[in-house]
């Protein structure tokens, strides 16, 4: 199974992107998981900056999102996974 | 050329839902644009229900996150903008 990215809000866009485009080179497929505005926002912003690493490299991206339930310290939160895989 | 949906962080997700799954069902392709954490969130919560409204009548969508330039009150700022198309 590939790795799960989980990103935060105070997380640093430029390591996320590099740890998003290190999978992505030895995966092929890689999970972003944010819960709360500022993580999502971070994991965007990380996905255009590794989508362009990637892009120099020949591989092209291409990414789906979708609500999981999580689970921390016993409670339930809904985060976002973003789902990213090559285009072709 | 095709719509643009922008999003705001008060925008109502169920509504930015609709319009997303309306755009892309008449143009085959629809960009969102969301500026701060709190729009760029709103605007992929609506992205995962629209998929989900497509996915029910055969439509499956991929994104692609980008930064843009935009222009507000002459002032510069760098807006997420979500590239939506068909899967296949």
């Amino acid at each position: 199974m590939a790795d799960i990215i989980k990103v935060k809000a105070n997380s640093r866009t430029a390591a996320v992107a590099g740890a998003i485009a290190g999978v992505m080179r030895e995966h092929k497929h890689v999970d972003i998981q944010a819960i709360g505005a500022g993580a999502v926002n971070q994991a965007l912003k990380a996905l255009v900056l590794a989508k362009g690493y990637l892009a120099e490299e020949g591989i092209e991206i291409i990414c789906s999102p979708e609500f999981v339930d999580v689970d921390i310290d016993c409670k339930v939160r809904t985060a976002i996974k973003i789902v990213v895989d090559p285009k072709n």
